[in-house]
C-alpha cells in the first residue's frame, strides 16, 4: 500500500501522541499544522481524544475551522463539551458556520440553552441561521432532528440545460449530491432525478419529462429507526424528508443512519448486559457505577426474594437438604432460557420479522422449552440418581427442571412481547430483568414440585 | 401522505396475501403481474416470504428477470435455497445476468458446489461470467467477498469532454454513481472525481489537472469488519478495493457495510444472550434447538459444580444452614458483574476505543466491582442482620459478596481481553460463558470466606 494520507491504515501510535505534545509545548505551529494537515478530520480527532483539554483546544484554536470543525463532530461527547466550554460564543459560531446544517444544529444542541442563544446569535450567514434554528426545534429522535437542509433541488419546469447550470451552483454547498429532488411550483416533492440521468439526457429536455416520479420519503416526524428501517430495507443512500402537505424539507444521507443503527444496537447490547446508561469503558468510575449499579440492585432483591423463598420451604425438606443444593442450577437454568428467549424475540422485534400471534409464539417456545427442557432433565436425572443414590429425588429435581424451562422460556416469550405492544422498548426485557424474575419463579416452581412429588 | 408506490408505509397485510393467492389459484397472470409491479422488490420478497414454496415460485416464473432477481436478493436466505432449488441451472442463470456481480456470486455462493458450475456456465455475458468467477475466488470476510465489479473508472490522460462520453457507457451498468475512480495507464488506483467536480470543470481540462489524490482504498484481502470501521470512521459511501500492487479491482458499496453492522450486531447479541448460532424466531424448533441447547447444557455443567461445591461444605455448615439459601443470591450477582464487565469491554474492543493496558483496566475494575459491591453489601448486611438476628451471619454473607463481585468483575474484565490478545473473538466471553463460570467461581469463594469469617 501506499502512504496516502487518510488511508485504512492510519495508526495511532504513541510516537505521535508524544510528537504532538512535543510540538505544542515548543509552540511549534507552524510545524504542528504541517504534521496535522496531513491527517483526516476523523484522525485529528482521535489524537485530539489523547490530548490533555488545554492542548486539544490549543489545537482547535491553531487549526481553520474548515478542518475543526469537522474534527469537533468527530471527537468524543465529553471531551468535545470541555473543550466547547473554553471556546467563546463566537468562536463556536465560527465552527458553525463550516458545518452542514445538521452536524451545526447537533453541536449547538448539546450546549448549555443560555450558550445555545449566544452562539446562534453570532452566526453571520442569515439562511444557515435560519435553517438551524429550523432543526433544533425538531425532535432529536425524528427525522427533522436527524436531517439536514443542503440538498440540491430542482423544478420541474426547469430544462436539462439550465437545471445543470442552477446545480453547479447548488452543489457547492453540498458535500456529496446523492439524488435531485424535483419539486413543483409549491415546493412539493414530486419526484427525483440521478445525476447520471441529467448526463444522459439531452439538453433541451425539460425535468418534468424525464424524472422519477416512484420516489421515497419519510415525513419530518417520522421516528428515526423506522427511517433506518426504510433506508436498509431499500438499499437508499439518501433519502429527502417532507411536512404533512408533501413540501420539501430535508435530506437524510445514510452515514448518519449508520450512526443511528450502531447506537441502537450498542443500547441493545448493554441493556442485554444489564447496563441502563450509554457508557463506555473509559468513562469514569462514578459513570459505570450509576449505569451499573441499579440492575445490581435488582439482582440483590431477586436473591433476597430466593433466600426468602428457601427458608419458607425450610421445615418441609428436614429430611432433603440435597434439593437445596441444587438451586444455583435451578436459577441459572431459568436465566439463562429467559434470556435465549427473550433475546430471539427482541430481535425479531428491532427487525420486524415475526409474523403471527402472541399465542402461536408461545405454543411454539413451549415446545422449544419442553424439547430442551427434557433432553437436560434425562441427564441431570441421571446424575443425581447416581451421586445421591435417591430416584425420588433424582425425579423431583430433574422433573421440575422440565417445569422451570418451560416456564422461564415463556416469560421470557412473552414479556417482550407484551412491553412492545405497550409502547415500551421490549430491549429492557433481556438481561437481568428476565434473569432475575425468572430465578424468584424458577425457584418458587422447582420447591412446589419437589414437593409434590416427594409428597411432603 | 400519498399513494406514493415504495412508501414508508408499505404494509404486509393479510388481505394482499390472500388476494395474491387468490390470483395466482385462479391463475390470473395479467392481474397479478400489474398488482406486483406496483410494489417495490424489497416489498415483493416480503409478500413472497409469505407465500408457500410452489406460489412463491409461481411468482418468480411469472415475473420478468429484471424484477425477480433482486426479489431473490431480499428473501429470507432459507427459503430463497428452496426456490432455487426448484429452478433449473439455465433459469438461475438468468436471474444471476441481471444482477450486479457482487450478488450475483453471493447467489451462485449458496448453491450446492456441483450446480454452480452448471449456472455459471449457463450465464451468457462472457464479462459477466468472468467477473463473478473472480469474485468466486475471495474469502466472503474479505473486502474481495464484499466488493462489486461495477464501477466507473477514468484514465487520468482522459480529457473531461471525452471523460463525461465513456461515463455515459460505464455508467449504464452502474445502479449508483458514488465516485469516479482514476486510474494510470497500469490500471493503478491514484484518485478520484465525484461527477460533480466533473460537472463543475471545464470540459477541455485533462483529468490529471482536476482528480483528487487523496482516495481512501481497502486492500482485497481486508477483514470485511474492518472495512465497516474505515467506511464509518470516514463517513464514506463507497471504497475502491486495490490487489497488492495497487490495481483497482473492485468498489464496496455503504448498503453492503450497513448489512455487515447489522449482522455483526446481531452475531454479538445473540452470543451474549448464549444463542450460537444466526437462528431467528421463526427458524424451525430444531434449528432453534441447536443454537440454545449447547450453551444450556453449559448453564447445566455449571450448576452441577455448584451442587457439588455445596455438597462439598454441608458438613462445615451444620449450624448455619442459612447460608445455603443464599447461594443464588451470590450466584445471581456473580452472574450479573461479570456480564457487565465483560459487556462493557466486548464493546469497547469493538469499537476500537479501549485505551491502555490490561492491568490499569483490571485496577480500574476492581474499585469499580468494590465500590458497586460496598454499597450492596451494606444493604444485604443490614437485611441478614434483621431476617437472621445473628451479625456474624451477616457479616459473612456480606463480606464475601464484596468479594464475589470483585472477582466476578475482574474474571469479566480479563476473559474478553485475553481472548482478543489471542485473537479469538471476545463476544463468546459474554453471556452463559461468563455467567457460568462466575456462577461456580462466585458459590466457591462465597463459602470460603464465609467458613473464614465464621471461624469454622
Amino acid at each position: 500500500m501506499t502512504e496516502d494520507k487518510d488511508n485504512i491504515q492510519f495508526e495511532l501510535t504513541d510516537e505521535l501522541i508524544e510528537q504532538v505534545k512535543l510540538l505544542i509545548e515548543e509552540q511549534k505551529d507552524r510545524e504542528l499544522r504541517k504534521l496535522l494537515n496531513e491527517f483526516h478530520y476523523a484522525d485529528i480527532a482521535e489524537i485530539l481524544d489523547e490530548l490533555d483539554l488545554e492542548e486539544a483546544i490549543y489545537i482547535i484554536k491553531l487549526l481553520d475551522s474548515e478542518t475543526t470543525s469537522d474534527v469537533l463532530m468527530e471527537l468524543d461527547e465529553d471531551i468535545r463539551e470541555k473543550v466547547l466550554r473554553n471556546l467563546s460564543a463566537k468562536e463556536i459560531a465560527e465552527e458553525i458556520e463550516e458545518l452542514d446544517t445538521d452536524d451545526a444544529a447537533d453541536i449547538i444542541a448539546e450546549l448549555p440553552e443560555d450558550r445555545q442563544q449566544e452562539v446562534i446569535s453570532n452566526i453571520e450567514d442569515q439562511e444557515h441561521k435560519a435553517e438551524i434554528t429550523e432543526l433544533l426545534a425538531y425532535d432529536e429522535d425524528s427525522a427533522g432532528g436527524l436531517m439536514a437542509k443542503e440538498l440540491v433541488k430542482v423544478y420541474e419546469t426547469w430544462t436539462v440545460a439550465g437545471c445543470m447550470r442552477r446545480i453547479r451552483g447548488q452543489a457547492k454547498d453540498v458535500t456529496r449530491v446523492h439524488s435531485i429532488y424535483v419539486v413543483n411550483r409549491q415546493n412539493k416533492l414530486i419526484g427525483r432525478l440521478s445525476l447520471k440521468d441529467l448526463i444522459v439526457a439531452k439538453s433541451d429536455n425539460k425535468i418534468a419529462d424525464i424524472y422519477i416520479s416512484n420516489v421515497d420519503y419519510v415525513n419530518v416526524h417520522d421516528d428515526v429507526e423506522d427511517v433506518a428501517k426504510v433506508m436498509q430495507k431499500y438499499d437508499l443512500e439518501a433519502i429527502p424528508v417532507v411536512d404533512d402537505n408533501q413540501t420539501l424539507l430535508g435530506r437524510i444521507t445514510i452515514d448518519d443512519i449508520v450512526d443511528v443503527i450502531k447506537e441502537e444496537a450498542d443500547k441493545d447490547y448493554q441493556l442485554a448486559a444489564g447496563i441502563t446508561q450509554d457508557v463506555e469503558a473509559d468513562d469514569s468510575i462514578f459513570d459505570l457505577t450509576k449505569a451499573r449499579l441499579p440492575w445490581l440492585f435488582l439482582g440483590l432483591i431477586g436473591g433476597v426474594g430466593a433466600f426468602l423463598i428457601m427458608e419458607g420451604f425450610q421445615d418441609s425438606f428436614q429430611k432433603y437438604a440435597v434439593l437445596f443444593f441444587f438451586t444455583p442450577l435451578i436459577a441459572a437454568m431459568a436465566g439463562n432460557v429467559g434470556v435465549q428467549s427473550s433475546a430471539i424475540i427482541v430481535q425479531g422485534l428491532a427487525n420486524d420479522d415475526l409474523k403471527g400471534s402472541i399465542n402461536n409464539r408461545l405454543i411454539k417456545e413451549m415446545l422449544l422449552a419442553a424439547l430442551n427442557g427434557t433432553i437436560l432433565a434425562i441427564f441431570l436425572f441421571l446424575f443425581v440418581w447416581v451421586v445421591d443414590g435417591n430416584m425420588n429425588t433424582a425425579l423431583a429435581v430433574s422433573s421440575s427442571l422440565v417445569a422451570v424451562i418451560i416456564v422461564a422460556g415463556l416469560i421470557g416469550t412473552f414479556v417482550p412481547l407484551f412491553l412492545d405492544k405497550r409502547g415500551i422498548d421490549p430491549a429492557i426485557a433481556t438481561g437481568p430483568f428476565i434473569t432475575t424474575s425468572n430465578d424468584i419463579f424458577g425457584i418458587l416452581i422447582y420447591f412446589w414440585i419437589a414437593k409434590l412429588i416427594l409428597g411432603i
